[in-house]
């Protein structure tokens, strides 16, 4: 059957990833052959002295600025390729696998375990890994929580709570109860100023603002005692410890700090679950995937197999007090940049409310902006473009971005400053 | 930085796959480092002749027979494993990668034109890369395609079909208008006979019921001139050829036969779009996605980046008319198999609607189907076992299933039959 072609050898080696294997290989009639046949291989590595090599884009990893979907553990990417042709000797990729067979029943169960222990959830809280993205929370929130005459309070701080709040008004009765679309959003209001609506069923908001670069430090409570918070933390989610007892619900799509784009994890209090409005469809009622363990359906398997291997990572590291310290360092040196330029770089974002996670600033010379863009990423640094409704420069900094990633942009933005004043 | 690790070699090489590198790799540290090392590493392959090899589960693929997730073509596997590190030199994974950048947008527009090619997709038609499953679309199609008190008429023949009519009945007035239920969904009505509505917006079917394996071979005309056919497609998309311009809407989860799971595809005739319910969550309103190109918010990028590679693929075969001849054919030996074991084994669908995808057969002696499922388990052929909710056994030979794993199913029948006879 496979005369038409010869076998070729494809080699898989890792000595941490005994899983690869050693494989022949017949191009084109691939899909003809029912298995793989094996090869001898002898190979022999012989590594360079430790060095500083300039890499460039054949070589190696760039610098990825991008805001989501974002740079990963380079190790994570490691093991899923390791791991990708024949998972834990299962003979199939975890992309072929059923929802319902034992492999995966122990990757959705250890992410949800590994989560659990990362931001320490409480026992009555459930963990769902769900679909759509934030964007679909914005309905399932008040669909979950409110009936359609509820009231809902909503802070807005950037472009991603309006968004929440202007769907909300399809499902209950939301009050923007303050906005800081005046000032470009650049900040957060003082807590003790703001006027809840005494009968809100919740108060939401957007831990922080991906686009503007605003991010809470703490958080209000709800002035009703019944009112709870509800947080989109998409964007510095395991990025920092949370208290989750503070909060009823929180979602947060994986793509930035946890995970390929795909898949939306929302943490909700057990008692908040089993109300939904009669017109929610069934895959935006919690109740529905919280009693199924979030197996209702067919879920974003690939996806959350990442992300358990991203959340593993984040144990290693020491958990999220680590993390957050690495992401304060990071965030820390790029801020002193742009604050020490002498104007030549400008964070528009109140220092106190400055996010950790994504770093808008503009150029003086704001001519100049398409250049520093462009310089970077021949210099290895991509994404840096800020978002097409606010233009300038963004910086995202995730959970993965490594510290010399950081040490580099501020090495190009001091010389580019130099060059350009 | 790195004093405290030795660098490892890492080699992925493939003659197919030149982007696979080889890397150096220190284990444990590796988020510190902003990127690999170059190694020198020589190689030599040896293959054997070619030889019948009997595979156990540790040296390389097994046959298996899930519903969904469900195999993969391995050559799509392999090429994902190859670029997964390094998409196409762009120094990122493909799972890290914006969803605005051009390699994604590359990545998008080059798997729906191959669908677009593979179905004949008229250009009055919207390709939509959705997520949230087959279930999501049993509201968002009422939702999108009806008033709240507009009719629409749906044919169940099976679970699947039946959770869509129950789903729509929170947002339009579906009618039932025939049901297999009492002969445990076996069968597919003759459409004449059909009392359709002649109001109805649409006329809904299942072309494809996973569970039971029930099969439209061809299609019934909606009645009313205005009404449109609805097709979820989820479990035999792109496994034949299919006449689109004879649907409003075929929608399909891609974890049967062009993916993970994870995205939904969604072929919607346009003049249908922008008509959706005031309570349609904005990431269920087809407008939304349509005058987005599906990149209103971050869709499933690596999922579709594996459908892409899908799609490819089956244009590669031939085309879907090549494809339908390989899966007649695997059907048509273990449909063989079953109906020529003197009621050893049973199929009780009627003959001219059964499965080419999804093929359940029960064994006489019943007590012997866990016998049968484990034993075939231990052979390399898993996955065997039948929907919890009927029992039996099913085997899924979607279109990457190979010919070799349906012959070996169907040698393993017949020695097991003459084992226990």
């Amino acid at each position: 059957m496979a005369a038409a072609s010869t076998p070729q050898s494809f080699l898989l080696q890792h000595p941490l990833y005994p899983s690869l294997k050693t494989l022949s290989y017949i191009p084109s009639k691939q899909h003809l052959r029912p298995r793989p046949r094996l090869s001898t291989v002898s190979c022999t590595a012989v590594h360079p002295a430790p060095a500083s090599v300039s890499v460039t884009k054949d070589q190696g990893r760039i610098f990825n600025f991008a805001a989501g979907p974002a740079t990963l553990p380079e190790s994570v990417i490691l093991k899923a390729q390791s791991e990708l042709y024949n998972y834990h000797g299962s003979g199939m990729s975890i992309m072929e696998m059923s929802h319902r067979g034992k492999e995966f029943d122990a990757v959705i169960k250890n992410a949800e375990s590994d989560l659990r222990r990362l931001l320490a959830v409480p026992d009555d809280y459930a963990v769902l890994f769900l679909q759509g993205g934030a964007t679909t929370q914005f309905a399932a929130v008040p669909l979950n929580l409110c009936a359609p005459d509820d009231a809902a309070d909503y802070i807005v701080t950037g472009s991603w709570g309006d968004k929440a709040f202007k769907e909300a008004q399809k499902f209950c009765k939301p009050n923007l109860i303050w906005s800081g679309k005046s000032d470009k959003y650049t900040k957060i209001p003082p807590f003790e100023g703001l006027e809840q609506n005494p009968n809100a069923k919740y108060l939401h908001i957007c831990a922080n603002e991906t686009i503007h670069g605003v991010e809470f430090k703490n958080y209000p409570t709800p002035s009703n005692k019944d009112a709870i918070m509800v947080a989109d933390m998409s964007s510095n989610f395991c990025s920092k410890p949370v208290d989750v007892s503070k909060f009823g619900v929180i979602y947060a799509g994986a793509q930035k700090n946890v995970g390929p784009s795909g898949v939306t994890i929302v943490i909700v209090r057990k008692d908040l679950i089993g109300n939904a409005q009669p017109i929610t469809p069934v895959m935006l009622d919690y109740k529905i995937h919280a009693d199924s363990a979030s197996l209702y359906n067919t879920p974003p398997c690939f996806t959350i197999y990442i992300c358990g291997l991203v959340f593993a990572d984040l144990l290693e590291q020491g958990g999220l007090v680590e993390v957050e310290k690495k992401n304060a360092k990071k965030a820390g040196i790029l801020y002193d940049a742009i604050d020490g330029s002498d104007g030549f770089y400008v964070c528009p974002v109140e220092k106190s409310v400055r996010s950790l996670m994504n770093v808008p600033f503009t150029l003086e010379k704001t001519d100049l902006e398409k250049k520093f863009i462009e310089e970077a990423a021949k210099e290895g640094m991509i994404q840096l473009k800020g978002h097409r409704s606010v233009g300038g420069v963004r910086a995202s900094i995730y959970n993965a971005m490594p510290l010399a990633g950081v040490e580099k942009l501020v090495a190009f933005m001091k010389d580019f400053q130099a060059r350009h004043l």
